[in-house]
């Protein structure tokens, strides 16, 4: 193995560190959903086929590491992590759907409805947004307030609803084929991609007790950072290796999607990127090295190969 | 106009309660909704369109008609009534779906995708059931304690996830055109329209604070409600004028799906939806008149005809 470059170290600490708390997701995933032989079965094999199907739950890990920075133990914010990881594979599966993007294979493996077909795909994914909500009513649970709860619920819902996530997949398939404004591209990736990651650290930050100012920052830095995660998420499908993505590339320019590449050409967009990576750090100044698991999450993207 | 008959005079005094609770919460579920205008419209468009399509609303009353009954102000637990008729609506939409029913009509309207398409269809239900969770987050507002907010929001998510409504879906799918025991038949129809039935008269009447005796007592009314609401369902779509059903009929036999006619003739359905009837009043006599709402929707139900 080459030795690793300026930064390689910190990269690998922040891999492994992601790697831990995805671990101790996935635990409390399998928890909280239904056993695979809860009745009727096919809909819990179709859950928990795709929410294990090997994400890198950095949205459930912003949660976990939002509420650690401000000194509330990881383990009491899993519900709402878990909570992001459900909605987050929800809307993949229905994103892969025929009638929307069509896509046979997600992380090199047949997407949900390829394996349970169309109907019980659906039912899942509706399953998995469901029992989002049911899991987050288990924060009350873990000693936080019940108002607290509430907020981090509304939040949530309000971020992956038609104002949030959903607005942006609407418009997302809205503008296939058609020549688009910056304004509109920016509207899908902030809504498609950022209101998630804004959810995740501002409900562990939330849960944390934070004060308005830390979630002003929060906000700031997941903003930035799900802009640069969309975009290098476009130079990937141009460029990255289908092997390592899981899927076919070239998938954006077949169905005319909006794209930054595609909006500024390759090297405009990869500048894009970078310069969001670097208000993501800049964000984070005034937490010190607390936010060194947010820093590294961010220093990733530009190095992401899938 | 016919002279009413027996019951009559409570019959239409009872249309007219449900009448008025309908229209206060349509303007509920109005203020609740983004509006027509936001952006983007189309989904908005597609969610207003099928939650004002037509709908009796029963679920919605049942909520305030518990809380009513126990003394609590209806208008307090609107937000509740509103998130299961957003619940419901979402099903309908998803269920119509072509990989599911593959019904183009819907209360005399074209089904949501045949008007809006099918990716617009798919969303503008995700967006509903997403909607629904926020808004139950409003009753606290209301001045309701944050606690009994999230147990009546855990309830309410148990009740449509797939332990529920969506279980019910999935095993109905599941059964059509093969041959299936009355233990399935009767898990389908409790777990696919009681389910949502019992978590409203329980949401209403948590919220006013019930006894479990109360509750107890209310749960087995919507259980018993439920099966006889299906029965009656599954006898109209055998016999029903489909002008006032506004959808096909004979569509259960066409798919071959399992109805309790089916499986013990009409006559004897048609007594099963009696009996259940019968258990409905019956379980309501602690109540004494304060009960008359939930009486008159039980009754109502032998005479529906849509």
């Amino acid at each position: 193995m080459a030795a690793p470059g300026p930064g390689g170290q910190i990269e690998m600490n922040w891999k492994e560190e992601l790697f831990c708390k995805a671990e101790i997701i996935d635990q409390a995933l399998d928890r909280f959903l239904p056993p695979l032989s809860a009745y009727p079965q096919v809909v819990h094999e179709a859950m928990r086929y795709s929410i294990f199907a090997g994400g890198k739950r950095l949205r459930g890990a912003f949660v976990l590491s939002a509420a650690g920075m401000l000194g509330t133990d990881e383990n009491r914010v899993l519900p709402a992590a878990a909570a992001l990881e459900m909605i987050h594979t929800y809307s993949l599966i229905h994103d892969d759907l025929p009638a929307m993007d069509d896509d046979d294979y997600r992380r090199s493996k047949p997407t949900c409805h390829r394996v349970f077909g169309e109907a019980v795909a659906i039912l899942a994914g509706d399953a998995l947004l469901t029992k989002a909500f049911e899991t987050l009513c288990l924060l009350y649970e873990e000693g936080f307030a019940a108002n607290d709860v509430l907020q981090v619920t509304r939040e949530i819902a309000a971020a992956a609803g038609s104002n949030g996530m959903i607005g942006g997949q609407v418009v997302d398939l809205d503008s296939e084929g058609i020549e688009i404004t910056g304004d509109i591209l920016e509207y899908i990736h902030s809504h498609k991609t950022g209101a998630l990651f804004t959810a995740a650290v501002r409900s562990g930050a939330l849960l944390a007790g934070a004060e308005d100012e830390e979630l002003h920052v929060l906000s700031e830095y997941a903003a930035a950072f799900g802009l640069a995660f969309q975009i290098t998420d476009d130079l990937l499908d141009l460029t990255g290796d289908e092997k390592k993505l899981g899927k076919k590339t070239g998938r954006d320019l077949a169905k005319k999607k909006a794209t930054y590449p595609g909006l500024l050409g390759k090297e405009q967009a990869g500048q894009l990127a970078a310069d969001q990576v670097k208000k993501c750090i800049m964000s984070l100044t005034s937490f010190g090295p607390k936010a060194d698991f947010l820093r590294g999450a961010a220093n990733y993207i530009l190095s992401r190969e899938s």
